[in-house]
């Protein structure tokens, strides 16, 4: 059994955009070695998400949207009153969906279906260099 | 430490149906071996959805309807415009609610309360047979 | 490579309460002697989410409406009709935000950012006490 982690960086413009992080962390679990086991990919951060969705532009306009509907940018946040940050909506999207995802390792890489992608999402109101970890514990 | 992973196949019929795989996951993790550890039910594909509920009749309609009524059916997709697939509303519910569900292996087993059984929720629009895989690492 | 696990109590209110338990956490991962991993903070029960949040009153309230929003406390639910317990809205929160969160465990902490709590939120409609586990698995 071994424990492994890396990471790479990502620049991002944030509001919702949605990126295909899927070749990096299949190298990522290629360079550890680990054939079996769980993976987990990370982002330090309270306003960020990431998930699996089929990466085509008409599903990643169709999640935008459906983060738009369920915490609109327009809404009055406790957090903009306190704070002024403006991203109230950025934060309540990133706890909803999480900021971390689990998947299984099989066969040396991640294990999805044919049209799966691995997705990272910053809600931010501004851009940010964001880092984006992937640990892997397995054989 | 060890890591084990078997799977299960599913029939499904989709349109958000809600299956209890508890007993699945609990008869591997007992073939697994393992006593104390993390364990992961993952399935591949971008229209599917992995949590826990009280797996009762009325909480199963509850959830179809929170299904329905954050990405309704009949509204309009991107993704259905470009593909015709008809399914959109089955691919961002699958990324909402994530496709695979980590916990907490605990005397040989899920840890998981009484009330409290795992689901797997096909959110697609046609029959389908679906491959479950559950990974234990611990000891 | 090592599994270790422990648990904490908290008393909770319920009503979507929301608990910043990141000191528990820092400190059973830290008693772990685990440097490099993935960690796990699970609670049996179906009435309970875990996810991170930028622990401020303002955004503690934008959450508790937001679950509000997506469930409301005063809807007809399948589950009170058939069991009266009135905390129908309670189980589809837990279902849709997930009773367990897996983060990375990097120089013997959990990997998280500065503004980033782990939080446990107790959406039942009634006092308990809850156990809140946290697992550990690396080296």
């Amino acid at each position: 059994m071994t424990v492994y982690s890396d990471s790479f960086e990502l620049s991002c413009k944030g509001d919702a955009e949605i990126h295909d992080v899927t070749a990096e962390v299949v190298r990522l679990v290629a360079a550890s070695g680990i054939k079996d086991g769980i993976g987990l990919v990370a982002s330090p951060g309270s306003t960020v998400g990431i998930t699996t969705v089929e990466y085509e532009p008409g599903l990643v306009s169709d999640l935008k949207n459906l983060f738009e509907k369920f915490a609109p940018k327009g809404e009055r946040y406790g957090h903009d009153a306190r704070w002024g940050d403006g991203n109230g909506h950025s934060h309540v999207r990133s706890s909803l969906l999480g900021p971390t995802f689990a998947f299984p390792v099989a066969g040396g890489g991640p294990a999805l279906g044919t049209w799966q992608q691995i997705v990272f999402i910053d809600f931010d109101n501004k851009k940010r260099r964001r880092e984006i970890t992937v640990t892997v514990v397995g054989d």
